[in-house]
């Protein structure tokens, strides 16, 4: 699945993911009326509307784009039928060839992260039938637990040819907290990525490996330091956008192959139409808006780049 | 909900949880044949057995225990059908008036973890109606994101009086791989410990607070180390049995009036009928098994204490 996400960047020449994070208040008031009118004021009517108002924005992105990322807390917070419209998302990207990354942060004691990697990598096998739950290409993991709390993933991902991406440094401001603390010198952010590229040389796709690492656009410093730790490593960067980080900030999370990384932005293209600079679209227009603030944010990168 | 936890701690004088942690490998066969013959080899099928397992367990062991801990993995492996299975067990153990502890481990950066908070613990306000997602009374936490990734969940916690549990130092054998690594002489769980005792003293009950810790029963010193730093903290004690946990390594989670620290045990409990010692109660009796666990459990660490 590495090789497939290189092969859809190479393609759109757009080295970005578009993070399918719908908050109710993103989504356009006829969308969510027309669901409450006929399923009221449930959280059935907020999945239906989830999901009318993501098939918009992939319909509209998805021949610029290689990937998509589903923020899943945006569909759990409705329950049963948000993480149906989730399902109902990744499968439908996956139909338009995108590659999609759960960003799911899962992360637990062994046997139960091997459960979550089955669930939403892998498969789980009932009687003599392989049943897949959830189905990503990739998903983020979270590493407080240690290596044991890890390769379950890893193994499902080398089973599977599918992939990993670890937290190593997030994007929000108190990430430090506990990431940046230094041990012998240190900070923690670097032996996580130093984990990352030992891990990864035993899952290697042709460039990259399977296991990428999630480190933050507003923390360019370290994306550089990371870079040189983690040279096989795919990178996916948040915080991009919304969250502050600029396309300058980005240069350092690249290879000079021009690859190694891929820039999300969510609220930025998702939510792009109640932004001055699209105002024109209009609510209607939502999903038109999103696609001119994905061609700008190719454009802002390629220019940076 | 702290409250009420401690009312039934004291009620049923047993500092333990039930673990439902359902593997397929652990429900009795003509459970799954039955579920499989009206289902097919489906995740429904899985589902339907899962919730008819755990329905037994439940029955057999209610009056004997304060809370029970649904590890979520184990549901989510079946997708939206196991997920539904969760659903229905978090409602059926709060009609029982069991507290309900959804192990979840779900952190993020801020506004993420407001929606992980809204979609378990609190609500989602569509239209005029404020409508329930998953609906435990308490969560794990997992602070790798530090403190803004946190605050979501005590904010819905303080609103809701519900509560969580942070990650302070996991039962796993890597788990010091980063929680021991020490910072200015301080191992990482400590630091985290601190805030835990922090944040908690914002949000207390009548004799403990909504802001609970996770310490691994396989490691006392730290538990000893972690209950003076956090006094006025529950201690949710994963690690007991299968995990390697002994009675007699408790002792330093309680604090001196008995309370203060919850003990989970899961595959021990769950899957008891599979143990030589309870083998006599058969595939069949396999809830009875686990009520005798339970007592048993019970025992053991009362003579511990």
């Amino acid at each position: 699945m590495i090789n497939k996400l290189v092969a859809n960047i190479k393609k759109t020449n757009a080295p970005v993911v578009v993070g399918l994070d719908p908050m109710l208040s993103y989504i356009p008031g006829a969308i969510l009326d027309r669901a409450v009118k006929k399923q009221g004021e449930t959280l059935e009517a907020a999945g239906a509307a989830v999901w009318e108002y993501n098939k918009g924005i992939i319909d509209a992105t998805c021949d610029l784009i290689p990937a998509v990322k589903p923020q899943i807390a945006m569909y759990e917070q409705f329950g049963i039928p948000g993480l149906m419209a989730f399902q109902k998302t990744v499968e439908y990207c996956q139909e338009k060839g995108l590659v999609v990354i759960g960003d799911v942060k899962r992360g637990d004691i062994g046997s139960t992260s091997a459960a979550y990697a089955n669930g939403h990598l892998g498969s789980v096998t009932i009687g003599n039938t392989k049943c897949r739950g959830f189905n990503e290409d990739f998903i983020t993991v979270n590493p407080y637990f240690g290596i044991d709390g890890v390769k379950p993933f890893v193994d499902v991902c080398r089973e599977e040819k599918k992939g990993i991406f670890l937290l190593v440094k997030t994007s929000n401001p108190s990430s430090g907290e506990f990431q940046d603390q230094k041990i012998d010198g240190k900070p923690l952010y670097e032996i996580v990525g130093e984990h990352v590229a030992k891990w990864g040389e035993e899952c290697m796709g042709d460039e990259y490996s399977y296991v990428g690492a999630v480190v933050g656009a507003t923390y360019p410093e370290m994306g550089r330091v990371l870079r040189k730790i983690m040279p096989k490593t795919y990178i996916l960067v948040p915080g991009y956008g919304a969250q502050g980080g600029t396309a300058a900030d980005l240069k350092p999370y690249f290879n000079e192959d021009g690859l190694g990384a891929i820039v999300n932005s969510s609220r930025g293209i998702i939510c792009a139409y109640k932004q001055e600079k699209y105002a024109k679209f209009g609510e209607d227009g939502y999903a038109d808006a999103s696609r001119q603030a994905v061609i700008d944010m190719i454009e802002d990168i390629r220019t940076a780049l």
